[in-house]
């Protein structure tokens, strides 16, 4: 029933045929590093209260204690813990991002790809390919709903990860090109997730059922299920009904030679990726100007209108709404002198709230990079400073660096008073592709139970 | 931070508050013709290939065994319950139907209902009372999407069920308002489906997704979960992601007066409904007037556009596309003189593309009741014959008894062999508001394990 020259068609044969020896070294280097990244925010996700409600709930339908979550000790099986561990890993959205899309790739994958992993002993390597294959589809078929999907108010992260779990856990299984089309299908019928729950705890369960849900449509998948012949590109297929105007070229245009995931970027603070550049201007603000809050009179800040229509929130009052706050984000900066996890929580929002944020004007610049800004502050005694950053730390031309992820890693597990030794963890990313079993990674990343 | 005049608030408010003597007892008796029916159709697809690839693949996922499946021996854990008895019961589109909406309301909502039930003693009159909760939520919202949703291509038993089982689960659960909209939340970003899936296995997973998530979401909300203000009607709400030009007021016009519960409809033919009248008009066609397949010359059908969009189908090959063929339907019909669900096996596929399908011209009335056609047949031999319906069987002006009802559960029983008579099973439905333990009722339906 299937039309092989479907460019889905070829996605999946993609998907299914690819070796490891295929990938760029770049590529797998970009892979370990994202694994860092994802394990850190996972680590610093783990307690969060939406997490602990998810927990709660699911726990009594968990059935082999037989995967890990990451910080904690409970013992589930595959689904529930493809469910949390994606859940936290995406939780402060201070995981990557890549930026064509606004997608996180990494949290839906890794969840879902290590859970499984724990439960069929699985190497390294294979864990690794599984891991870039997921985010080049998730990616992918986000470029191909791009702008329209998110703009409409789609949860990226989330109506795309489901699609690069089931491609990551279809490799693991070992699908057939055939068969990876039916978990495409399968995940196709399953995504969603709303900007709207963006700030709020129902933004993670759509991210937790993306994790959930795209192992299940592999192993689905794996079991007979079929589904429709062009489940993207069909008349009304996935692409038709999530977006106007879709691409569907860009399922495959390069497909093998340039790689979407290369192009992932990890955060060096826990807020929406556009605060980035911000956050940077305020810190030299505050380093090199001595700018202080209390000398604000105004600001202006021109950016992508993204930054505007996702930040421009002078009233949030929850750490998770601060995350999305750029009047907050701006003063907490310039009161601390930092902008890390404890600087997007409900003190830290009560702190801002308290000592006034800034009057803050935005100017859109439609054609901008979301890395770039231009900020404006008028003094109380009458002063001009300005600040423009070009490419925000964290962006593709100016990524974090090895040592600064395993910081980063170091400072979620202090977060969260874990009590192991991440250097260990590190090691064990940066050596995955000659591990023999992937799981031992994610169980150190446990707790002992 | 919730909106407490918002239309989701007061329709929250609603599901919450709602006495059983609050609902006439018309109402309370088309839920209860209602539930005879879904419980026939959930039987009749116990045993279909999608329903036992789901199995496989969720039944290792199951923890305690507490929750019965229709038709079968297993017992699982609610979600995989709610998951599989809503997959079966409406595999065939042979449930019932909200004519407004074309939502099939009662798989999601029966399926979360009695999973709960049946792990949480539960009187009949409760889960009664839910049901009408679940289906009324879940018609509204489909009403305020209707008509650009389903048109989009979306699935609408699938988007809107999962409010159904939210709201049915939640009444059981004993949810406050406030609750409730935060359950409302939960099931709006885990809302999915696509009209591409119907005619393969894949709808089937967007169904059991939508029973499980919703029953999830009451269980997360009661737990602790919170979302947006205003997951429906919000600037990026609900209603303006999945469609163009809401009609947020369809949530609440005449809530509590007016119940679009008492809609529902319950189908003679394991057909999409828009098929009913067509295969009304060649049973007469065939009786009395003696038309035979091979007569046709050709033959042309006026109708609602969807009856064209939904079933030209001339060429499909699987029982489970047959359902959606006007094509199959119509020489099947001639055929065999009855359209029973042996009339949309495989087999009856293979018969029909021997015998060759008549060749059908679609005139679109847009206008028109989706149970009203005419149609007209030109012979071989230079004959005109014209078959006008104006109320299929089946449909709100002409609706199945309850005598046919009963006859419907039987008929679905001896399909797939049940060995239990079904008789019993109808007797507990009508006396559902007196059973002090509901969980007994599904149990009547499962066989023994």
């Amino acid at each position: 029933m299937h039309d092989p020259s479907s460019a889905e068609a070829e996605l999946a044969r993609f998907a299914a045929d690819l070796q490891i020896g295929d990938i760029p070294g770049p590529v797998l280097d970009e892979a370990k590093r994202s694994l860092v990244n994802i394990f850190a925010t996972a680590l610093a996700g783990s307690r969060e209260p939406a997490v602990e409600v998810a927990v709660r709930t699911l726990l009594p339908f968990s059935s082999r204690a037989e995967a890990s979550l990451a910080g904690r000790s409970e013992r589930v099986d595959a689904p529930t813990a493809a469910f949390v561990n994606a859940m936290g890993a995406n939780v402060f959205d201070f995981d990557d991002t890549h930026e064509a899309t606004i997608i996180h790739p990494a949290a839906t994958v890794f969840a879902s790809l290590f859970a499984h992993a724990e439960t069929a002993r699985l190497t390294g390597a294979q864990v690794l390919k599984g891991f870039v294959i997921g985010g080049e589809i998730e990616c992918r078929i986000g470029n191909a709903l791009t702008p329209y999907h998110y703009a409409r108010g789609w949860h990226i992260t989330s109506t795309c990860g489901v699609f690069g779990a089931a491609a990551g856990t279809g490799s693991l299984l070992g699908l057939s090109g055939e068969e990876m089309l039916e978990a495409f299908s399968a995940a196709a019928v399953q995504s969603s997730g709303l900007v709207e729950g963006l700030g709020t705890m129902a933004k993670s369960i759509s991210v937790g059922g993306a994790a959930r849900n795209g192992l299940l449509s592999a192993l689905l998948a794996r079991d007979g299920l079929t589904g429709p012949a062009a489940p993207l590109t069909g008349e009304r297929g996935y692409l038709k009904v999530y977006a106007d105007d879709p691409s569907p070229t860009a399922l495959t245009d390069g497909l093998g030679s340039e790689w979407e995931i290369a192009r992932n970027t990890y955060k060096p603070y826990p807020v929406g990726v556009v605060l980035n550049p911000v956050i940077d201007a305020c810190l030299l603000l505050r380093e090199e100007d001595g700018l202080k809050l209390e000398d604000i009179e105004a600001m202006e800040v021109t950016g992508h209108p993204l930054l505007r229509q996702r930040t421009d929130r002078a009233e949030v009052d929850t750490g998770r709404a601060t995350q999305v706050s750029a009047q907050h984000a701006i003063a907490i900066v310039l009161l601390r002198g930092r902008a890390g996890l404890a600087e997007f929580s409900d003190e830290a929002a009560a702190e801002t709230l308290k000592a006034g944020r800034p009057k803050l004007a935005f100017h859109d610049e439609p054609g901008r990079d979301i890395a770039s800004i231009d900020l404006l502050v008028r003094t109380r005694d009458g002063r001009e400073l300005k600040r423009e950053i070009r490419a925000a730390l964290g962006s593709a031309r100016n990524p974090l660096s090895n040592a600064q992820l395993e910081a980063k890693l170091a400072d979620a597990a202090r977060l969260v008073g874990f009590a192991r030794d991440t250097r260990r963890l590190a090691e064990a990313i940066w050596n995955i592709d000659t591990a023999e079993d992937a799981g031992e990674i994610m169980r150190l990343a446990a707790l002992a139970s």
